[in-house]
């Protein structure tokens, strides 16, 4: 872990009266000289405005700024709801002095509601007057929705004896599967890194983290990555030595920012490291993983503190893949509880007992049937998730 | 409605200590002379040992009993699980004088318990005992497990001055969708029909109700519907207007069921009827449905009684299926509250809080595209739902 500073970059965060509750709501982050962009946008059929907006404007390569509010996701407003998002950038670029098509835009809050233009841009001067090169810890604070702590992470890598960062923020989402609850992450780096190169090394990034806590095209209708890197430590990020380093340490930086989200996962009691193995083919070890993962009585077991073993095996049961029932082994951390499709007796059911009392453990479900493997980080499933989402709007 | 019973049929149910908590969880129904048999199982693949057992002997075309427990799912339980199985329908075909494969068994309850066929063994000439033809209440408690109301619907009908009866009783699904919940219905008539017949009359009634309160494939390791008819009515179903009415009856009939299976679904508050219509193809109409029906944010936000029409679209958008989101137009009841993808405002809103309020209503999803169109029966996500599931086994 390093500072949560990164050179040339600057944010700020501040309440704008668009949350209900009150608290900081709309943030900004902005690079003081022009930045190559990459990201990674919701593969759902309904997007939100800023969604639209951005998808257009990262083609040129390039961006400025981002600015985000929470509390209200822009979504499903209709042309007044590109108009305002258009509208927000405009604001920024005015008091930033950069071309309007160099600010992205990000929403998160709830869907079909009005959007507040007015409130947004009233509070844009005050807001580019907070930036601040340690303004990350508000940015994080002022994305939050049911997030009950702010997201962020850095990374400290070097080309040479050149240093750079990379940081990020992110807001979670409702639980693990990110159902429509609106998951952003924003990252910067001031090593230079070739656009090209940065937008395959950020979708490398995205599968192996966010991707990994949810399931493909389950996305939300706001779901958003940017990676801005601005080139300011002077460090070039070319070879491919380095830019395997820079890989690895944006795939750490992603991975801790998931992992914060699934932890703090709306009403989350247990963090479950979820491997199928044995599966014909990554992609049948990935359907399994993904029905047992998401299957509401597998999770309210694991709330419960309850080693339901039958459970797991019945949803992977119908995930649509040929399984041979037979041959299922299941173990919670190290311990064996099912062998060849049947249980292992109380004295396995008493040590996985132990296991799921732990806040974090691993469930391995071996198919036996070939090199196919596949893994999620999951979550239970609470009392406390259903009140706070039947609540969520009111 | 009609009475509970028919004609050469008698049912029976008692405690056999097989529930951990006591109670009736052995039942028993037999036709006195050799029915014609049709039955509809899991394709679930994982099966438990009495489906496996089952799916042979029906192809005999006839039966004449079906025994079955509540309180453990003899599923996973390897060879012993197969024997056990077999070993309680040989000790009712001894104890009726019947061939063993003229007898059919069901379990329900915790997958992966050892079997407890002694106690089951012991239970069963007592069991027979107590046949009797008003003994179809009882059958209907005996194979609850979480249900909280015992579930029995009949319909009578008549073949020119013949008349017959359709009788029937079913346990229901933790929740609207029959993760693993092991849904089982035992149908009865007095009506004679040819075997070929009853299977596709069978097939198309549960196509129509419990079909459309699951997801197709996603059936538990147990699900099985039974209905033996005995002819005992001396009422031929022939002609292909009786055929018509007789399958209006038992449509009517098992949808009685599947309503009652939903509403007393675990911690439900809300039924709904979901319809999603103006899809491109009846396939798509039924993969938004699916999904809109699944989505834990849309089934908490009912239980919230909370009109988050947002959750309901953002879901829909996920379904993997083409849709214009400009199109989309909601209806909570007859309350439009979505047209052409945007909200129509406070006056709508609140008159679909008003709906939300009731303990049943409609959702009706216009993808304004085509004439597909599909229905499912869903229900709300609440707290005692997680309650309920989080502490199953303890």
């Amino acid at each position: 872990m390093g500072s949560l500073t990164c050179k040339g970059f600057s944010a700020c965060g501040m309440a704008a009266g668009i949350k209900k509750k009150g608290g900081l709501d709309l943030g900004l982050l902005v690079s003081d000289r022009p930045a190559r962009v990459a990201a990674v946008f919701t593969r759902n059929r309904v997007q939100a405005a800023p969604v639209l907006l951005d998808r257009q404007r990262v083609r040129s390569g390039t961006a400025r700024a981002v600015i985000v509010n929470a509390g209200n996701a822009n979504c499903a407003n209709g042309p007044q709801g590109l108009a305002a998002a258009a509208a927000m950038t405009a604001a920024v670029a005015r008091a930033l002095d950069v071309p309007d098509d160099q600010v992205l835009a990000a929403s998160t809050g709830v869907i079909g509601a009005p959007f507040p233009i007015e409130a947004v841009q009233a509070a844009i001067p005050a807001l580019v007057g907070r930036l601040d090169e340690n303004g990350v810890a508000d940015l994080a604070r002022a994305i939050m929705t049911t997030d009950t702590r702010p997201k962020t992470a850095s990374r400290n890598g070097s080309v040479g004896d050149r240093p750079y960062a990379i940081l990020a923020v992110a807001k979670g989402a409702g639980m693990i599967r990110p159902d429509m609850a609106t998951m952003l992450c924003f990252a910067c780096t001031d090593a230079e890194v070739a656009a090209a190169d940065l937008q395959a090394m950020l979708q490398r990034a995205v599968d192996s983290s966010f991707n990994r806590i949810t399931i493909d095209g389950d996305t939300s209708t706001n779901d958003t990555v940017i990676l801005m890197a601005n080139g300011a430590a002077g460090a070039q990020v070319r070879s491919q030595l380095d830019q395997a380093a820079f890989q690895r340490l944006l795939d750490e930086l992603l991975m801790d920012l998931a992992r914060q989200m699934v932890k703090d996962g709306e009403g989350v009691t247990k963090l479950v490291d979820l491997t199928v193995r044995g599966a014909r083919s990554d992609a049948d070890a990935r359907a399994v993983a993904e029905t047992v993962a998401h299957s509401p009585l597998v999770k309210t077991a694991f709330f419960g503190q309850d080693a339901n073993w039958g459970r797991i095996i019945a949803a992977a049961g119908r995930a649509g893949v040929a399984l041979d029932p037979e041959r299922l082994d299941l173990y919670f951390d190290a311990v064996q509880m099912v062998k060849n499709g049947t249980g292992c007796g109380p004295a396995a059911e008493a040590k996985a007992s132990a296991v799921l009392k732990k806040p974090e453990f691993a469930v391995t479900l071996d198919l036996n049937q070939g090199a196919g493997s596949a893994g999620l980080l999951t979550c239970d499933f609470s009392v406390d998730y259903v009140r706070i989402n039947a609540d969520y709007r009111s």
